[in-house]
């Protein structure tokens, strides 16, 4: 019973039944049907005109977002937590040709706006100090915190007062829509943002995630350095039609619903063995060694986290036997 | 009845049962069964001990390679009408951190061991100039002509006599195999390449490419360079699957030769309009625009070349039926 | 008796007495009394409203105006024998972050304005091929050809009419000036110039070139990157007084007038032996190897250059008697 | 009577004299007879074979350093108060082409070798997180403090510990070895030092700046970055000559020293405003805005640096009347 990563869950059926969809012929590149559909179906969905992006990875897709908002002299402003500096291997370094990140301190991964103050009221402006360009945060966050619509808006807020493009990665985006009840557009462009890395994989997708830009002028360089930087797939269909799949008949909700719901119920049985409120698919909980080793004599598999602290995640298609099991495990320590 | 590209075919059976095999539980990245089996089966297909990094694209293939085998302050020796040079978008540039490519001519997109010599010949070695650091071959090349094993062995003393690595950019490795009857080592290691990024995607494959290393000691530089690429994706099981895939029961060479048999019709047909001998599965063929139009009006799709001559390429899926007419069609020209 | 460089001549007296000067206590950077006075002399030589950066090499002003010309994803139209392809050490590469050159080619290394458009038209308009941002011209040329005021306008409306950006290496500047006649305006701005590596260096300077820029809203980039190209120096009032002092008493025209007519005095004794007309201080003489040899034993300095061919320099300090010396030993060949 | 930044000091008699005397004819870049004395004048200093490349900036020396120390995707752990991650407007990730910076915490910009086990044990040793190549410290700390060959001998066996090469900013290295009467040697390479960016400018010189390799394998890629960079001036003899200068009669000790001096005296009189010992030649004193403005009323010139302090910097050619001047009003307050 696996409880490691969402990473590790298969593609959903939607999901699988699109490719076959799209196993015929068509034009090579983006230049096929399923593309051509893309930037409809995500303007419809939030409630703007909006480009779509595809791409197999997300750090592809934040990488591609700052190139295009940040020069090779700037920085990137981003919690000292953030998965691009944490977890990206330097892609932002490398995308944006050697821009810096900047990084902000806050609880569970959070930004606030008074981070974004503070960090830029240090920043002498002149040559010798990398300047700002771009914001960056994570909703859900990488300890599971969802930003609802007034923090975004601060956000938001405080980019603009600063100049700075606002991105967001949202690797578990769907997990923060169903969370906090917020539509797509007031986490984002209502809020001032830019660009939305959209992800796709951990929820039940096979391999592609999309980057949304709310500001379109930044399409037409970040379409070249998609390419540039060998994110054009040849047979560019798959991608799109995955990514269809999930936006009809709301999947996408469907799937973020069931892996809260699951972390719902473990974030119950968790009660004050949680080391941050649950508001997405994962949990962060105080387990000595011996209780770790304990659960997972019963069949459990997670991560060991910090120092007396293991992680949970649930998925898409978690099933909830298990989940009602572990549950009552963690109560019984 | 479409000969425009090899990328608009679909993926082939064996590739799409293979996905419906991988979409089951497994370890995120590339520490699933799928990629864990990559190594021996590449060792096993050329001979000698192999390290095969997938990847989604021929061009991230091509620039991981060229990143770990060229530092930014050298250059890569490359034909003129060389992939990486025409149709890229400067990926090399990007990829190798600024590094060049040094151009080369030579018929039919080939590099001659002769073209090397002079080219180095040419560069003085001092500080002001950038010097040679690697040189890339394509096979088959962008004009459908493949390099026997004579020719590679050229190469590759060449590439030893002036201290380059050896780079093959396979995208069509498949067709050049099946045309010469070289052994996949003979095309590659024994002739002293070391790294080959081995094509599916036009042969059949859905969107997995395979960098091969002969020289394993790249190996930990190309996998953090495509971490921080953006190329290692979370379920890597999906693209390792496709690889093995097509190796076993020798599906990517049944599907070149499928390919490569409709071209050797076409080229029958053709005769004295070719530009090019057709030893691959691309055909270059001399037509005026009256012509092209002629052809056209009967159903074929193919792209204009160059002025009076146009450009027809087959796929692994190619229905023979269109081919004998469209073989009948130009001979009635 | 040396011909072989202008790097290799002494500063001129100018020079060393500013350096006197300027030996006092100041503000660090570019903050100083002499850096300030830069824009007012450059705008007043140029007739019009221009920023003077100051740097220590040619090969940083063409880096530092490139890498604010050309986007990483772009590429910088230029001659295939230009400085910045041959000499530079891929520094285009460098500074402007990946970007490429697209060669053009050309007699005496000089860029005509039909080049332009059929290296424009060869490029497709899609994401797979680098589109140019900018064209690099060199006045005078690598092989001492001058661009009078029609070919610059010429060369600036193709620029203008396929939107790239226009810059001007000018190492030999002012020997193109003088040996124009042209004004200084009419070889830069008014022909489209965006900006202008002014040499001083091999011109009677010490340390100090300007890059000079005609379209001013590129001044607050190049500031930074010269800042991240460690291009700030410290104590820069010693490199701003070396520029003010050669602007003034037009010392730049005078060592360049001087070293135009020791070559005028050598071309006419070299005659047929020129491989192109002399319109700066370079030549390039055909020349066997004993007879090259015997001028040698003279006691006169020089390159080979090509086979059978020597490359002569002259400077602004060039002894007149060691000219005619020489160009008796070549009349006398 | 100037305190804010030993930037802003003439350059000294004996370096005045080195340009006079290396105002003749000799070969261009680093082919002349003074750049060719560099390297024996070092390692005599150093007691040890060593490669001297001049430069013209402390940032390009640190940029270079670290360009050949630490590879695109690896990161360099520093101080965060370190002139490279404060004020060198990102110079190392544009020299290391996206390297980036690892931020050690400690007092008055001194990194312990704790803090490096500390960062080094915090990093998973996976594709996922940037791993360290390369530690940098600065001595003098840019908060003036000095690490003596003991603390030095710390760092280095740390560095060895984590396989990092161990570079060091010296832009007041002569100002930390006359305060910790330490050699150079005892500095550097006796303690595992790979490259000394060794400072002059600050310390009386004009615009040279040495980069000291101690381990010599280093220098052929740093001489082709120092060219691509923009840093190889056409006539090298003159930033040659003033190193030689300097080292000559052991100005830069004796310069090094005078300013030592001022600062003690100053540091006498501040006794317990001071925030960190006086080490070198930087004084941070605690000082209300009011104090501040009545010690500059009496035409005392210096830099505001936090809240409620202020910075004071001595030069070589501090005159010590006003030095004492400054002390008298310090205690007076």
């Amino acid at each position: 019973m696996r409880f490691f990563s969402d990473n590790a869950a298969p593609a959903c059926p939607a999901v699988m039944a699109a490719l076959q969809d799209a196993n015929q012929l068509d034009t090579a590149y983006d230049g096929d049907q399923w593309s051509a559909r893309i930037d409809a179906a995500i303007s419809d969905l939030f409630e703007t005109e909006a480009v779509g992006i595809w791409v197999t990875t997300g750090t592809a897709a934040n990488g591609l977002a700052l190139s295009a908002m940040c020069p090779p002299w700037g920085s990137i402003l981003c919690h000292r937590f953030a998965h691009i500096e944490q977890d990206e291997a330097g892609a932002p370094g490398f995308y944006a040709h050697g821009a810096k990140l900047t990084l902000l301190d806050g609880p569970g991964a959070k930004v606030a706006s008074q981070a974004i103050d503070d960090a830029m009221a240090a920043i002498r402006k002149d040559v010798h100090q990398v300047q700002p360009a771009c914001l960056s945060v994570t909703n859900a966050t990488e300890y599971g915190l969802a930003y609802g619509r007034n923090e975004m808006a601060a956000l938001g807020e405080a980019a603009k007062r600063h100049k700075l493009k606002f991105h967001v990665d949202g690797a578990r985006f769907a997990n923060a829509v169903v969370s906090t009840g917020c539509s797509p557009a007031e986490l984002t462009w209502k809020a001032g943002v830019d660009a939305l890395s959209f992800g796709f994989i951990k929820n039940g997708g096979m391999s592609a995630e999309l980057l949304v830009l709310f500001d379109t002028a930044l399409a037409d360089t970040i379409r070249v350095m998609k390419k540039r930087a060998g994110h054009l797939q040849s047979k560019g269909r798959f991608a799109a039609a995955q990514i269809l799949a999930m936006l009809e008949n709301e999947t996408w909700l469907d799937n973020a619903r069931a892996a809260n719901i699951a972390a719902t119920v473990l974030a119950e049985a968790c009660g004050e063995r949680l080391v941050y409120p649950v508001e997405a698919n994962e949990l962060f909980v105080k387990m000595t060694p011996d209780e770790a080793a304990a659960i997972r004599a019963q069949g459990f598999d997670f991560y060991d986290w910090a120092a007396g602290e293991v992680r949970l995640v649930t998925s898409w298609d978690q099933d909830m036997g298990a989940v009602e099991k572990l549950a009552e495990a963690i109560r019984r320590l």
